[in-house]
């Protein structure tokens, strides 16, 4: 009888967006690359949420390949065939690592979910230690809810914000991008008042998230990540129509710069010198 | 032997900015009224913010008389001069409320702090009852340490919000406005981060907080009040630049909409039904 081979779980890199690929200090793609193998890494670039996919794909062939990359391989799935493409499907099972570009999450939800190529990615992702990297849209994506839209006047209520399901690479969590720099504060406090088992994380522009699934994760980038943790004491959604202002109360807050990581079977920090911060002390 | 008569603390109406004085749904400036003594009120209107004092004192006065103010009269303090006026601080002396307007809070406290008629609103308001009312700027200045712009595509850094000194009126204490329309999330986390002794508080558009000082406040209004409250149990403020990403953890969030209230001797959220929230039980 063979032995069964182990399962490996791979790795996520969720940016938030807007890392500009001609800057030199750039941080968080150099890092992608580096998670895939640098020189042996074999990276396929997904723009299915772009409506100008080849462009974008090719934009990002030449950059991972300036970083030093050893292959990199466009998707081409521009439409939900393509995605059971055998050629694809092939490169996908030597991949090191896949990467999905910015655009909209509908677009890549709907192109690339449950067709071959993204039933590989997943299982790969789960069982064979495969690198999955995405940035804005391709990021939002990840999470088992993920956020489409909210109003931009908008505050804590159901009617400013449009949900729909992810990817669930990153499962009990909702993603938002361009954090800070967008004001999305209040549509991540919006879903998680509905759930307060949902984990919001909230990722700056030229910032990133390395997660190892199920353990925990670190920063990577120059802006922060903001992790919600959404066990609150009380909150009235229950009792409130869609477009009535939400009440939530003593939701917790945690805000990481680079280094600093998270703990998601402890539900903790912990700083950049590898310390957990212990909860704060009742009374 | 006279007996000195009791010291009565006065009540504050802080705005969150921009109630539309001709939407028929207005709640915020009649309550405003309504706390001054309504048809017994009088009223001291100050434009001093805005770079228009005397036409924001014009539309307010004009306002408040529809609302069935007794009277209103414009405070016309358009040089600091003006703040030690004879007749102001005569009418001041017999005012029941006094309103800043919007503009900008750093002219605020530059042509009002310290003169005659700013330092009777402050005595009157701590020992004569005086309800003190303000909308933007001229809710923002009445914190002790007041914020005075932000960069928009700054993120959790001092680097990227400037402070000065408030008029002191809610102490211990930060306010922010337009909160959720303009997504100030991340200055207001700067502040605490750097002394958690202080309380946030982040009001929205046509959105209050009636405030007994040194006791609670309740929302009034059709958006959100956000308190933070830094007791934070990590920060890396003292180790860092001006320019590097702040971390702070187990900042504590609560989102209040109208009705709801907050305790700020217990630092507890109260329900619109009054219930205090107890505190998450350890573990």
């Amino acid at each position: 009888m063979a032995t069964k081979k182990p399962k490996t779980i791979g790795r996520l890199l969720i940016i938030g967006g807007a890392e500009d690929p001609d800057e030199d200090d750039m941080k968080v793609l150099p890092h992608f690359v580096k998670m895939c193998g640098g020189k042996r890494a074999r990276i396929i670039v997904c723009g299915s949420p772009s409506v100008e996919p080849a462009k974008k794909e090719r934009t990002y062939k030449r950059l991972f390949e300036k970083l030093g990359a050893g292959e990199v391989i466009d998707a081409n799935v521009f439409e939900r065939p393509d995605g059971d493409n055998k050629e694809l499907l092939a490169a996908t099972k030597r991949a090191t690592g896949v990467f999905f570009t910015g655009g909209d999450q509908l677009r890549l939800t709907a192109l690339v979910a449950g067709t071959q190529f993204g039933e590989c990615v997943r299982h790969r992702l789960w069982n064979e230690g495969l690198v999955v990297g995405g940035t804005s849209a391709g990021a939002a994506a990840m999470s088992s809810t993920m956020m489409i839209g909210g109003r931009k006047e908008g505050t804590v209520r159901r009617a400013d914000v449009d949900l729909a399901p992810g990817l669930g690479y990153l499962r009990d969590c909702t993603i938002d991008t361009h954090f800070a720099q967008r004001g999305r504060l209040t549509r991540l406090l919006t879903v998680f008042s509905d759930n307060p088992q949902v984990l919001g994380i909230g990722i700056d522009e030229n910032t990133a998230v390395e997660v190892q699934p199920g353990k925990g994760f670190t920063v990577v980038g120059s802006g922060a990540v903001f992790v919600f943790d959404g066990k609150v004491t009380h909150s009235n959604a229950p009792d409130v129509s869609d477009d009535e202002v939400l009440a939530v109360t003593d939701v917790i807050v945690h805000v990481l710069p680079e280094g600093y990581g998270f703990d998601l079977d402890e539900m903790r920090p912990i700083t950049n010198k590898g310390k957990k911060i212990p909860k704060r002390s009742p009374g």
